[in-house]
């Protein structure tokens, strides 16, 4: 017997009509033959709504409390579906966190799945064709429930067909695939029909938000494989898995993050400045993205990085206040962007720095900051040239 | 240490200005240096809202579904009270009924309270001054999560008090107490500053909503002292408790209960079809408040019965489709009220019951049907007529 994972996303459940979709997509696979396990997240912006509402309750409320409040979001999404699914003639049942068996450490808000006792599925699945699991919770072992964060609900998708070895791990989404850049951005972009995990991860973590980043990095450790789809389209979705055929793409994508704030502190006098300057960010909890370092013949070095617009303002205080203003000047760029180019095994392509670095000077775009890895090279550009520099790569790239 | 049971009922709720001042109640209490148990039904019309949303999915939800639906109710009600307590001061923590330890039985809906374990809220207390409870919710012995049915957030109120042998339980709603009758129909009515449980039990029953008939009969069972109190006033309010001092009234109430329909069906042969009659009507889950049976000579009679307004054309068609029609008459008077005197031992006081027909002989109101038991006396009015028979009762009772 078949057993297929299938994730509804916030969009895929916003309506009662889109639940009534989603319920048919079910019985559709139930019919098929095969056992389904189905795992939701809240239906559209809810968990926003939630947040909002308990904000209004506590200027600081206790994160227990929060993912309290946020876990009903799932509750609500899972016993809906789970109606609709019987009136379209799935014998289905719908169980929460602590019933699925899925345990969490403690870290409230940001949990992390530590195991998951299958019993209880198994138990229904025995009997029933499906059984609808409301994503993005888990509880504790003090008997506390618990959410994965932003996104989690994939997490809570990819540990289940985990757990359960299921043949595959459905992604449904408004968002019928992996793009090699945003369709609305570059009218030539291709759909991926494969992508192998550490490219979609780095596409993940660049700004393509179909999948959250840890959820592909579980997949990838317990090779699951994940098809991203619609639920609103009978269109083949893109699978992502171990040796994909990357169709000899080198590049599998071009993506854009904006949001982006970058800060330039010069004359900092040594290293120990500068590291204790980055300190300084961090015990505040200010992630930087990409650091870069620099320092002239006399030691007096330059440090620029990129942040989340957000924390911009908060940065610039910090290091005026603590980090000696006579000796640094900082300026910050607060609405930059950062668009990247994903690809297998770049750094031994000498040939795609050269082609990116040539497609920009031809464009006139001014880049701001260079960062690659072996999966991607990023550029930093102002935010007003990223859809250009967007376009500009992915015809190098992509329709080479 | 004293600990109290706090229930506060949806309108104390409704508003973020709301869930303030029930945080500030609490506050008050663990300052003055009490533990405090608090029970919390959805905020305002919560449940109502969510079971329609259920019922958009399926035509026939499941019950076990429905109960996980809106079971979310009181979780978002008390993890949000819970943050506004703990803004206020109050070191708390909130618990669902499955983490609570109320096991129920396994009818959804309307499911009873089986056993509570102690353990989980007796471990918060001895490090926190309160615990804010999802009321209405339980879980069985499967592991799934059930509601006690309207008024259940009562029940769960009355069952943590007794389990916890608590000092005293205290029902918050927008109502200050019980009324000798609605103050909104008759502005000479009283607060009654004591009553016992089997009087408010039939108040209960009769149309006074501030309280669930089958909490009182609880707390009866158990001892448990209720007190009746708005949160919205410092106000004393009612206690309801064994042998109260009823302050010397005989009568503690006078009720109106309408949506009531008086259906009569003439020409019965026998006493067997009287009870088929009945029958039918019971199989069809209409339950039947106060019945008359009256035979003529020749053993022909008259069935005289009130129901729910809702379900009086269903058992008028019943009983024309299935008790042969040819000699029957059936007819229907869909708009009648049900007003009741509540007292303790009316029936051995025969002067009551002769004053009360007195009074209404003299106010013109035409009784249709009279129905007596050893705490109340009912009888049936057109409903036009309702209103004035509550104020000439409550004139010859109250203030005799």
């Amino acid at each position: 017997m078949d057993l297929i994972v299938k994730k509804f996303g916030g969009s895929c459940l916003q309506t009662d009509e889109a639940m009534r979709n989603a319920a048919a997509i079910i019985r559709d696979t139930c019919r098929a033959g095969a056992k389904v396990i189905v795992v939701v997240s809240a239906q559209g912006d809810t968990t926003d709504r939630l947040l909002s509402r308990a904000r209004a309750m506590g200027k600081e409320p206790s994160r227990r409390e929060l993912d309290v409040v946020m876990s009903a979001g799932e509750q609500l999404s899972a016993s809906l579906l789970s109606i609709a699914a019987a009136e379209a003639g799935v014998s289905c049942v719908s169980l929460l966190g602590w019933q699925a068996g899925i345990t969490t450490n403690s870290a409230y808000g940001a949990a992390r799945v530590q195991s998951i006792n299958t019993e209880r599925i198994k138990k229904e699945l025995r009997t029933r064709d499906a059984v609808i699991t409301a994503g993005f919770q888990g509880v504790n072992r003090a008997g506390d429930m618990t959410t994965l964060g932003r996104g989690g609900s994939d997490t809570t998708a990819v540990a289940l067909a985990a757990a359960f070895g299921a043949e595959k791990c459905e992604i449904y989404s408004k968002i019928d695939g992996i793009y090699t850049a945003d369709p609305a951005l570059e009218p030539e972009s291709v759909k991926l029909s494969e992508i192998d995990y550490a490219a979609m991860q780095e596409l993940a973590f660049l700004g393509v938000k179909v999948l959250n980043p840890r959820a592909v990095e579980l997949a990838q450790k317990y090779g699951v494989v994940l098809e991203v789809r619609s639920a609103f389209s009978q269109a083949e979705g893109t699978l992502i898995r171990e040796n994909a055929d990357m169709e000899k793409l080198l590049i599998s994508g071009v993506t854009k993050k904006s949001g982006v704030a970058l800060i330039r502190v010069a004359g900092v006098p040594d290293s120990a400045a500068a590291f204790g300057l980055l300190g300084l960010l961090s015990d505040a909890d200010i992630n930087l993205d990409i650091i870069l370092q620099s320092s002239g013949a006399d030691g007096v070095g330059e440090i620029a990085f990129t942040l989340e617009k957000e924390n911009a303002q908060r940065a610039v205080c910090l290091i005026k206040e603590n980090a000696g203003a006579g000796r640094l000047t900082v300026t910050c760029d607060p609405e930059v962007s950062k668009v990247s180019v994903v690809g297998t095994g770049l750094q031994s392509h000498r040939g795609v720095a050269r082609a990116m670095f040539g497609a920009l000077s031809e464009t006139g775009v001014n880049v701001l900051m260079i960062s690659s890895s072996e999966l991607r090279i990023s550029v930093v550009v102002k935010q007003e040239e990223a859809d250009r520099t967007v376009r500009a790569l992915h015809r190098v790239f992509i329709h080479a």
